[in-house]
């Protein structure tokens, strides 16, 4: 599965479902996980072209620069793919917090083996302030 | 979609395609992005059993505790879900190496804007000592 080092590669999008592959965003500072989202081939290129996270909407269905509405933007620093080019790690500089619940990253929920949850992090922005105003 | 700290949480099998959800394996000491694979319901469960990380394979259609072939085990040290419960973080102890190529993690490629490669890591493990004896 190895590419030699000057080889072309670009995720291989037909091995995602609907064409989608998960791409994971990273706090390049901190190594933080802040996100997972998907991209299509279009997010992709815009990602690369713009230097900013860019990622397909499935709700919306539809292209989303991550940031557009709040302001919350992500600077990709580096994007990366696994061994068999199916997943996207970028490492990102994040605006702001990357969860539309107001906490720097969506992963703020830990869960314990009788499936309690703690809380993990502090709510950086009132979410209202960001999304409904 | 925040839920109060006291309440139970599970991820939600139901957002994923085929049952399937994402789940990023990160290693809890330096906060390396190690692999992602996919989780059913089952796997989920035998995860928190076992304490070892357990995924779904979908080239084998079949439950795969990740290190049952290799011994690179994962032992899960906390797991954490996102803010709309489909996705889950595995923050792991990885014995050996994460990636069947023999690099600590899947993702050892970065890719610049003009889709060239560089690989990030060294080789730690011969893959064919592993998978191929």
């Amino acid at each position: 599965m190895s590419l030699p080092a000057d080889s072309p590669a670009l995720p291989d999008f037909s091995r995602g479902h609907n064409g989608l592959l998960p791409a994971i965003a990273q706090d390049a500072d901190n190594g933080d996980v802040l996100m997972l989202a998907w991209m299509n081939e279009t997010a992709w290129r815009q990602t690369l072209e713009t230097g900013k996270a860019t990622y397909f909407s499935r709700s919306r269905n539809s292209i989303w620069c991550k940031g557009e509405t709040s302001g919350h933007v992500q600077e990709v620093v580096e994007a990366r793919i696994d061994c068999d080019a199916d997943t996207i790690l970028l490492r990102v500089r994040q605006a702001g917090a990357a969860c539309h619940d107001g906490y720097r990253s969506c992963f703020y929920r830990t869960l314990s083996a009788d499936s309690k949850v703690q809380i993990n992090a502090e709510v950086l922005v009132d979410p209202d302030s960001v999304y409904k105003k």
